[in-house]
């Protein structure tokens, strides 16, 4: 059993991390305020883990909410049917909204407890491995929007976090490795002596060997919560978290996310930022290659791709988020477990590396 | 010339209250910092006070969004369409978002400016009286839904609000008594002091004598101020605002947003209010009536309506924001200049308030 808690004020909030969580009626005890609970999952989740939360909630009034596995679901359309929902049954300001999935059913449903009524109670039950690396610290909640990713959306905090790593047993491989992008991602950014535990260890990861999955979501929560205790609001170093996004976003949203899981197309934005990075004269060509191994040996794709034209993704980052005052912002490498913000890197190497990755 | 500072640790914020601000380049200085500003208007206001807001934004680059007048323009609809627009251009997250207008449009580009890109910059310019002594504190932004006003949005802080008493002078009479009716407000809440100063300079208030707007748009911002700091999302001690709201946000819905202007609601439900407070024996007839007479003394209605049915204002007051848990609470009056919040009032007293306003 562990438990990061994240130091944000009078928003603080713990984040639980066993075996067995979900069942253990303990858990949901003192959080659950209200009478109400609305839960928000989807159609895969729902026959695994509904019922067993069901349980744990006893005499509340509970109304739950299934929606459609998969990215596309992450829409306003249903945001406003949710709220339309909740306002048809009605919940009042002391529903507590519960997200049991993954990073979809996580920031759609806290962008829905964000602003129901300006702002209801949220607890997160993350049961993917991105989502209990990744979305359980930060308060980033949102939906997409056809021309971006995430681009509609809050910042809020849920009262707890379970992250039962029992979970991750159901995941197909594909989904776990999408997920293991994040973690390799938080040991690239400033642990490098994370990033070499995974490397000795990524064959007992990739078996989800229990204490070992215990520890990698328990280390990148402890990372993730490192920087955004620093940059709730993410107008500094929380930037740093966006190491392989602005390259990945672009990828997603060039095949409409339909080609790449998104820790996937974090993965080929990582090895595109330390492909940067080593023309710009930081990581050698040896560490590229050991970011690309792991990378591999973790089930992700790191290779060029065929696929789509090099001027897209130069076209498609200019609406990313991470845009300030028409300047691309990336995350680059100065090493390995030490990252930093570049602004507008040099067009020619910024192209080079596009072409190098995409069709030309 | 006044300052109303508003103290919410790192969302502090200043407002300014003078004739001529706009137009007065130097407010706008150092709080638009990119280079993009997105201004939202509607058409009301746009001829009257776009131009002179354009010219104090010089060299920036500029887009502007005209909404259709009125409050059914507060929308999950028109929020949908200005979040396309922006991303249309697209804004990046430096962007400015400044409202230009009354409540509809400061409440709605605000949950655009909370939501774009999760918050973006934002600035009030409230045009009318309402919108300086209400919505200008406290960082409440939101849409309406059919099932209830401000159902969906967020608590966001603007950078700066600018408080221009010029722009009183092109209201109606009728907005500006809706306007006053939250100023009285203030004075019953816990400022008699304030409420025998509007008892005696009604005339000149009326009369939108420069000075006393100055002074009542002040006085209304530090009485806020005064509450909202203390409480800044509404779970405690800031529901006190919403002394007349139960009953007024019931009489909205029931007549859709189209017989009443919001203040007159509130007006109306002040007088409720007052009512039922005497019910349960806490002001006297003498105190009721002295809220009568400023209330239509500043044009406001106080008097019962025969075309709403009790029942109806029964059942809807149940899908109040101000539910708990399935207890109605309202802000009944002590004494004059002293609220005080009551969960579920005796239900024959506040069946009787209600029969006593509304058709039977």
């Amino acid at each position: 059993m562990s438990t990061v808690s994240i130091a944000l004020g009078e928003r603080s909030y713990d984040i639980r991390i066993d075996r067995g969580l979900l069942g253990n009626n303990d858990e949901l005890a003192g959080v659950v305020q209200g009478q109400q609970v609305f839960v928000v999952t989807d159609q895969v989740v729902a026959p695994l883990y509904l019922e067993k939360l069901l349980a744990m909630l006893g005499d509340k009034e509970v109304y739950q909410y299934i929606l459609p596995d998969g990215e596309e679901t992450k829409s306003l359309e249903n945001y406003s049917a949710i709220l339309d929902k909740m306002l048809e049954i009605p919940c009042d300001r002391t529903v507590t909204v519960i997200a049991l999935g993954g990073g979809v059913v996580g920031d759609l449903a806290g962008f829905v407890a964000a602003s129901y009524q300006r702002g209801v109670n949220f607890i997160q039950i993350p049961t993917t491995l991105l989502s209990q690396v990744d979305s359980s610290v930060g308060g980033k909640t949102g939906v997409n929007h056809s021309r971006g990713k995430n681009m509609i959306g809050a910042f809020y905090q849920p009262k707890k976090v379970l992250a039962d790593i029992d979970t991750l047993k159901t995941l197909d491989q594909r989904q776990f490795s999408a997920g293991l992008a994040e973690v390799i991602k938080y040991g690239l950014i400033n642990d490098l002596e994370f990033f070499q535990w995974i490397e000795r260890n990524i064959d007992l990861v990739m078996a989800q060997s229990p204490a070992e999955m215990e520890y990698i979501v328990s280390r990148s929560c402890q990372n993730k919560a490192h920087i955004v205790e620093q940059d709730e609001c993410e107008s500094g170093i929380r930037a740093l978290l966006n190491l392989g996004h602005t390259f990945g976003h672009a990828l997603e949203t060039a095949t409409a996310y339909k080609k790449w899981l998104h820790g996937e197309a974090v993965a080929i934005g990582m090895a595109m930022a330390a492909h940067l990075s080593r023309l710009n004269g930081w990581v050698d060509q040896s560490d590229c290659e050991r970011v690309s191994l792991l990378l591999a040996k973790a089930g992700l794709p790191c290779e060029p791709f065929d696929d789509i034209a090099a001027d897209t993704i130069m076209q498609l980052m200019k609406v990313d988020k991470k845009v300030q005052n028409g300047r691309i912002r990336f995350v680059l490498l100065k090493a390995l477990g030490q990252a930093e913000i570049v602004e507008q890197p040099e067009k020619a190497k910024l192209l080079a590396t596009v072409a190098h990755f995409a069709r030309g």
